[in-house]
């Protein structure tokens, strides 16, 4: 039997950090081919191409200057020729950068091939609802997109530190290799088949992150920011309940549901963003570029997409804290609102909690 | 009809500052007695008997001095004259004067009385078993106990923060009443009839406090505390599935769950006192009295019952982050085993988390 053969899409540091990983775990492995190709845009870095530095040296000069890779990850200047004969396409490349990959991969990778996604963000579908960049990926190439979510993993797998991750994936036959080539000694993976609910949990984050990061902007007290976790993470859950039904309540306990939430209200950027906000009064749009640059901040562009969704379904009310971040970010909403919004929200809870028994 | 009487047993910092909510929310009520007798242990307090200066000036002034009671909160310096006439029993004294408080009351207080607990703690059963505070109560003054619960409450309630705490009520008839008289504006109070998981949930998120201060006092990442959370909240509610059969999972999205989890693991003093024991190395016994005066270091003192109780059924492996906590504090596991714990324990979730489709 062919061993399975893997490539990587990207050479920034989330995408040089997994492929440490993944290198790593496939070496002397009796299933999955030792070499690993890994697409870089071709720069020139001090005189040299940087797909001939990272082939010659093993270190990404250009995005992680101060790591070493395994010898078997190989980079290569084209895409077509990086994906062609893999079996598990690895995508870890700036959002907008989705499309435009997909496009020339397609028809152009094998149709048994399996992609995996580890792009934070969505786009907005035509009809207002959410696209998620697993589902992006799969209608453009037409291939099965699992997801590899965690909070902050790029830093804390660069420097060994403990950090879980939660893989979403789509096809039974690849729960074990994802699992196998994405963890190390330190990097706890758990692989359910919830897809969408494990993407959707990592999205919807940033909305509470950033009324966590309004709350720390205000020097409220650690209950306020306990009670926007717990409201927060309630809201989530009605919000998968009504827009994803069948997912399951174990999603939530994986580390893409309550840990990344927990983290991210603590240490995330989105977070810093809200702060930041709060202590300055500068409009979002002034302080998106000083604090993500790069990325659109994903705790208003989420409340904004959430919003529009829950509208039409005439839901806002049921969503009170989601609404609330929603209405600080665009000025509607005085901040003073969001403790409010906490005291008032309805005390009986969500549904199917208060009826499940253990 | 008459009009429903409370008092109060207790004149510590906590029954002072529950006073001033219950003597506020009781004025101007069609059935709630106006007058809030309160029991205060007679000291003499500058020449002044404590009681004379609680209703003179309406200060507390051994333990609230910078904090005004409204006038109709009334001390006694008699237990049973405060309790006799009382429809509801609040009880905020030290746990160990619980006993010996109740041993005082037995047939002196209406048999249709009505107790609620506001004590943190619990005792060792003779089957080796906990104790919650309201089944002693329940037992020794044969009344049923109501709970409330929740995260650091004397200082935010005296500081008007915005705080939550969960009744767990044990007579539908008090229901709202236990509600009214509890909460205030900043004040969110949730009524549940689960008493026994709200009151379980507030002991066992000290064994996992615990853990989140080891973790900052071996300066670990984020992405660890979010670790211990998560695993913790999901060995809660596996030994409330174990021990107490039938709460239900909505108790756990209550404030006595998630909320008084997250925010004891950022800000407890159970995290202070790990945080301490990792940083300073002095064995537990020494720096109780420097953290925590007066009381028992609940943190250790719970993971070693829970731990007995684990032993007994031979489920200490299914408790992997509660048994490595109790190891931790016995000396018989490093520090390091925590990580550990974290990165081995199973990955299949809880069965009931599991299988619970949204």
């Amino acid at each position: 039997m062919d061993k399975i053969m893997i490539c990587i899409i990207g050479s920034g540091n989330w995408a040089t950090t997994i492929a440490r990983n993944v290198g790593r775990n496939v070496m002397n492995s009796q299933t999955l081919d030792e070499k690993v190709p890994m697409y870089v845009y071709e720069e020139i870095v001090e005189g040299r191409k940087l797909t001939e530095i990272i082939n010659t040296t093993h270190i990404n000069s250009k995005y992680m200057p101060n790591f070493e890779l395994p010898p078997n990850i190989v980079a290569v200047d084209d895409i077509v020729t990086t994906a062609r004969d893999a079996d598990i396409i690895i995508f870890a490349i700036p959002p907008t950068f989705v499309s435009s990959c997909c496009k020339t991969l397609l028809g152009k990778v094998k149709p048994t091939a399996h992609a995996v996604s580890l792009i934070k963000g969505f786009e907005r579908g035509d009809d207002g609802q959410f696209v998620l960049i697993s589902q992006i990926i799969m209608r453009q190439l037409k291939i099965p997109c699992s997801v590899l979510v965690g909070c902050n993993l790029a830093h804390e797998l660069a420097h060994d530190h403990f950090a879980e991750g939660t893989v979403g994936c789509r096809d039974q036959k690849y729960y074990r290799v994802l699992h196998d080539i994405f963890r190390s000694p330190t990097f706890r993976v758990v692989v359910t088949e919830d897809a969408d609910c494990v993407e959707i949990c990592s999205t919807l984050r940033n909305i509470i992150a950033f009324a966590a990061g309004c709350s720390d902007g205000m020097e409220l007290n650690e209950n306020t920011k306990g009670g926007i976790i717990r409201r927060g993470f309630l809201e989530m859950l009605q919000f998968v309940d009504v827009f994803y039904p069948g997912c399951r309540m174990g999603t939530f306990f994986e580390s893409c549901g309550i840990s990344d939430l927990v983290t991210s209200c603590y240490a995330n950027r989105n977070r810093k963003l809200a702060e930041a906000f709060v202590k300055t009064g500068k409009p979002l749009s002034e302080l998106e570029h000083i604090l993500i640059p790069g990325h659109e901040p994903l705790g208003p562009v989420t409340a904004e997409l959430v919003h529009h969704m829950l509208k039409k379904k005439g839901l806002e009310d049921k969503f009170p804290l989601f609404t609330t971040v929603y209405r600080i970010c665009t000025g509607d909403y005085p901040l003073q609102r969001l403790v409010e919004t906490l005291i008032k929200a309805r005390e009986d809870i969500f549904h199917p909690l208060h009826t499940f028994q253990l």
